[in-house]
């Protein structure tokens, strides 16, 4: 079964980023993917002010869109992140929704972690200023294994990838803008720990270059294998990675180093 | 403050072993180090018939040098790991042991986690055989920093890791006995995660190189800072490796990047 995960460079412009998104969705499919990952905030990328009116409902029109895609091309679509809008003068979801090859979305998760630091001269941002943080874990059983969402910062939470775990997931998504500063000394550690400690396939779509008014976003989005191989990486540029997914090495691995069954549930608690 | 992590080539030969490690101790000192850290099995690796007759308790012969070797010297000693014999009849424990400037123990802890894995053809092992698992975890407040321990093995349980710095571990030891096949590819990943997420130093003191049977270990022995930058790394033989630890540096660290102050804790028990 093979994955794609997109790498863009997404603009402030909501229409040109959908119709690239689309595009890109077209290649990974002319090249037998099955799940195509977009990565966070594929729709818009741009200013806290304007953050407010590019948000939706879900399903609105960004999601529908991909759900007509995802139909039309008869896959799974993991529609990376979009701001969601659920009650006016609340504050907003970054909100992943997976979207199935009859074009239903089957899995709804809004990001856990919310991105604020304070990192002065290389990244200052405050995500919950507009954003409000979800409540909920999300797995769902698909005819392509037991899929675990996630979304960038929750990256440093690994009680969140053990739960998902736990719960079933085989293949993990992390969709994220991932910054330069911080992408270039955690990115591919913590992805791969993900992938090892769990032993669960990661693809992990990132947002790549840079954005008005002023961020920059690491790329090097891949493919992780449960044994911890990175089975393919993006260049650093926009672009479809791919790579095929082997459920039963993924049980061989879990059987010759049972690792998940030597957790100590009698002292923690996940 | 400066630590050192002693590299090992032990063998089956106890005495021998110690006289190593304790002529490496002296090395790590003249260089400065106020906190040295020995391997896993530091005093013997060896077949498993060969291993009760090589337990001891603590503190034993083993120990007893070391807390005197830690007296003469005015520094700290984490005793690697040994095998522990508690009660007659009973399996071992595989226990490490810190020992203060004093000579006196102040922090003891037993792997929690024990290696049962059939990789055939690579590694082949079941520690339970020999070794029941410890039960508590443990960290201790010294003139240099809240420190926290960990064996081997550990390293696959972040949840481990997350408890020792949420009881307030600013730097963690993992002694090692990490073995060539999955050190490839683990070893690494592993270490720098679990210094990024939890924005703690790490001090990994692995064995290298081959012993009786059929043993292979990865050496690559660390030190890593907490935001993940690998410090020092040990070279491909048995060696002493030295980094310098800036507790006000990590203090930075975790106010630009509030991760763990973002922890889930409505939602995951830790």
């Amino acid at each position: 079964m093979r994955v794609a995960a997109i790498q863009m460079n997404s603009q402030d412009n909501k229409e040109k980023n959908i119709d690239k998104a689309e595009e890109m969705i077209g290649e990974a499919v002319s090249k037998g993917s099955k799940i195509v990952v977009l990565p966070e905030m594929f729709n818009f990328l741009g200013a806290e002010e304007q953050q407010p009116a590019n948000a939706e409902k879900i399903p609105g029109l960004t999601i529908k869109r991909l759900m007509k895609k995802a139909k039309s091309h008869g896959v799974y679509i993991l529609c990376g992140s979009i701001l969601e809008a659920r009650q006016a003068g609340e504050r907003l979801f970054n909100t992943s929704v997976l979207v199935d090859p009859k074009g239903e979305i089957i899995a709804k998760y809004s990001k856990l972690h919310l991105f604020d630091v304070s990192m002065q001269g290389e990244v200052v941002y405050q995500e919950s200023a507009i954003v409000q943080p979800g409540s909920e874990i999300s797995t769902v059983e698909t005819e392509f294994g037991h899929l675990g969402l996630s979304i960038c910062y929750d990256l440093r939470f690994p009680e969140l990838y053990r739960r998902l775990t736990v719960r079933g997931a085989r293949l993990i998504f992390i969709p994220a803008a991932f910054t330069l500063h911080t992408g270039k000394d955690h990115w591919e550690p913590l992805i791969r720990a993900r992938a090892i400690e769990n032993q669960v396939y990661v693809v992990a779509a990132n947002q790549i270059g840079s954005y008005a008014p002023q961020g920059m976003n690491w790329g090097k989005s891949m493919v992780v294998d449960p044994w911890g191989t990175v089975l393919s990486k993006a260049p650093d540029k926009e672009s479809v990675i791919f790579a095929d997914i082997d459920y039963s090495y993924q049980q061989e691995i879990r059987e010759k180093l049972p690792s998940l069954r030597h957790r100590r549930e009698d002292i923690f608690v996940l």
